[in-house]
């Protein structure tokens, strides 16, 4: 699981730690301590502390000490790093927590239907490597956007979905996915995943909705921003769970519109903050800065 | 009405038409020859055009074109003016319009409770002159801002106000208020008016809520924000209807949050966008750039 | 040079008139009524006066009042129209002016070297209708982007360009040209034009600069804001004059950093920048929506 | 001086390390266990490597682990705490680290001419606390504010301030000044202090400049934007050098600007970002968020 490079650089860390627990003295010595102790070097430390109850919640990332080493932990190592983590750390402070491998990249699909705005970001990002991951399919249930996907080397898959043929489409794109997929992108894919579907990748599925939410949820939000005259509109990344448009927000950005604006200038300006929302919310899942708590998410960007 | 200066310059207008009708062509000419013949200049035209329907909205600014003229033409002629503009422009064209004597400071009346953002805005925008009004008075429910409001030499009336004193209080609002008073500000008072103080004022009221609506209507935005774990906050400023937090929206803004942000985080960020937001919403009332159409706004800015 | 089509609709105009002149009373209606008298319906007008010194600039755009007609005014019609302005209109007031054809699609020719985001940003926007353009050819003084450039079926043409090749490869860029070009776009071009070159496209030729000018001029402007410490980076598009990063400029954004960002990531978040204010400049400029004054430009949006 | 209250809540930090030094391992580590073993609780930690060199910067806020003790620790402790942090953490890794008194509230000295906008913040802010300060007075070389600082109860003291007595009165300004004064703010103070003046609080001046430094260093820099043309305007708050208008950039802003803006404008629009820049970056100051590293700013916000 973690890889300790014998050349690395400041920029690669080896691997990082997610961790929430209820606030108390010594978390962040224990923390350190261990890391020292596995002579690793921490290259960034955010906590958040959220007073009402009292939980602290923890990013670490570190590297490796000892860059001259040779020696490759990623094997044997890993495991009982683990497991001196959950020993001597987690189970005293009773923590939840996660440790990723940093230089393992992560495994993407993206799902779309016919809008191209959202994926050509995705693909262009991922392309001059500002998004580290590879994306292992687009899937899609038109054929629209077959082309592009093509023209930047990357799978596309067109399953076709209908209301008769929702369930049996689901265990299509099913039987698509990398058992391990680290994240699923629905890049304006106007299709609603089944409660199990989301259930099994739960927090691994960001979805990309043209409003800030929790204004204009359902269909086209731009026709509703229009019909109400506001002046702006929002664009909100955020984790699907089982209820439509509701999910742990991850990243929302606005752009001014006036009275001069038709409903198809919303959707142009709209577009420029989708991309650029998702692709953030992209980015901090792949680089693990993203906790969920009751709901609501912890970004430690 | 109307007053032609004799030493008029460009940034002082004599007077304002904010005009609407069917889309139709020769609307500008009518318009442009009318005030030629009026020896007026316009200084400005701001036009916008709805398709669905065809419907065109306009407001210009003129100024008196002789500006060697001695001629006051505010009692006499303006009767005149309005009479004419009626009869030669409005009617072929079937205009709804109003007709403001630019150098005329409209008269405005500020309603607050406790908090002492806003009102400090609007005076210090007021003594500074960048909002041109006469402050009739500053009417509250409690003491908490007489002081400021003396020392910016506003004169301030304390108006109680309770669930049983409700009916009472709202008629002393209106014993206090000049007949012909242009504009109310709710400058986060928070006590809903009658929907018959609301029907006497239509369109001349103007409210300051604290998200940027339709998110988070009703009491305490700012924790409803924290509590659902949104990433932006928002403040609107809207004309008052009889449907609380609901009315043609003038003006929005917003300030990016995080999940550092205490619900008294967000209320402190919060200050400084409502009170631009309230600002600015109130100068484009005072220098009649507003229209009101099906329950929207066109600014004229 | 006008066509006027029998279906016209509301965002479909004929032409557009840009114009200039001392500021004095009678310009909208001289204006109004040679387009009434022409049968044009005025779909839009903006004006704008400097006070000092008095100048009036004003963009009119207009459509054939009588869409039922299926005259077409392009051919013989036109000089009509336009000697008639410059004798009814123009030359009373001292007008300097042009007219457009809305209808015809400008040609338009984009020059990049290495970057691929603003080239992306323009072929994307082309392909999906909101740039109206045709774009004769991608000119560049490097082979990387021409992948890029017959994906989206846009021809490409290298002309290497070195100290010693320099004036022969701008001969060769002038002969690729054609003549009535309406618009070079230097999309991240990294060469020097010369004087010639630069005159003989005035005012249609538009650079973007990865700066908020005027700081930062010249080379590696993001390596300069690092090593300064600035807490925002910017863009900015402007019209290409023969001094290096100095010329009228029509748009400028920017994004926050902080000592957080290295070079490399001002750069990343500089991208998003850079292709919006490129892609919005580009888009006055098709739709005659700038005037160039005194080194300065008019932006009627 | 550092004071462990019997009753702190979160809010309420005991004391601040910011510190640097070289990269390397076991620096969070060492820190930690050395809060740790004082009975401290790290309330937040937030550090930053500059990758070129390899250079770490460091701020921890941590309280009185133990907040059912009664024991005051800001007399005899203090001293042994500031001797044991040099001792066992800053000597073994080369540090230098500054440790404040959260509990302590800093004393500010405001400079100010004539425009009354910042000081109006500062005041307002200072007033609902949400800058906390004790302002010891506002210093002025006009009278023009003699009212507002008394209005919030604050001393003014009036020091002319000419060419020919500006020795002298820098004189006048050094004896007002408290010897441990921790802030001056230069609230739109037009003069130039001396390099003497400078020297002796050094990082300890901050400074609002109305334009984006770099650019538009020097006199009236909304004429300057205005006459270059520019589309943002910008406000920065920074640390005051011997040079003008250079100096550690602490916080920056900027608003959008059209060839609508006269002068006028700009300053009005500008004055909402000066504000806002200059309260922002004093209260960065105020809560020890701010370290100098070779001329630029690390913000731990």
């Amino acid at each position: 699981m973690l890889i300790c490079s014998p050349h690395l650089d400041q920029t690669l860390d080896s691997g990082r730690i997610l961790l929430s627990c209820e606030d108390q003295p010594g978390i962040v010595a224990a923390v350190a301590n261990f890391l020292t102790d596995c002579k690793m070097n921490i290259s960034s430390l955010d906590q958040h502390s959220e007073p009402q109850p009292g939980k602290l919640f923890m990013r670490v990332a570190f590297s490796c000490a000892d860059s001259s080493s040779d020696k490759d932990v990623s094997g044997m190592q890993s495991q009982t790093f683990c497991d001196d983590f959950q020993n001597k750390v987690a189970n005293p402070f009773g923590m939840a927590w996660t440790i990723s491998d940093a230089k393992r990249v992560k495994k993407v699909s993206i799902f779309v239907s016919r809008h191209d705005h959202v994926l050509l970001e995705l693909l262009w990002r991922w392309s001059n490597k500002t998004l580290p991951m590879q994306v292992d399919q687009v899937i899609s249930n038109h054929q629209d956007l077959a082309g592009m996907a093509e023209h930047w080397g990357v799978p596309f898959v067109h399953i076709p979905n209908t209301a008769a043929t929702k369930a049996q489409a689901e265990q299509r794109i099913l039987a698509m996915l990398d058992a391990n997929v680290d994240l699923i992108v629905l890049a304006r894919y106007m299709q609603v995943l089944s409660a199990d579907f989301v259930e099994r990748f739960k927090n691994k599925i960001i979805n990309i909705h043209h409003s800030f939410l929790p204004a204009f949820r359902g269909a086209d939000p731009y026709q509703q921003a229009y019909d109400l005259g506001v002046k702006i509109v929002g664009a909100t990344a955020h984790y699907v769970t089982d209820t439509l448009d509701v999910g742990p927000i991850i990243d929302q950005d606005v752009v001014p519109i006036s009275h001069r604006d038709q409903v198809v200038d919303l959707r142009e300006k709209g577009k420029s903050i989708e991309r650029n929302v998702l692709a953030r919310a992209v980015r901090w899942h792949l680089e693990d800065r993203i906790l969920v708590e009751a709901g609501k998410t912890i970004i430690f960007d």
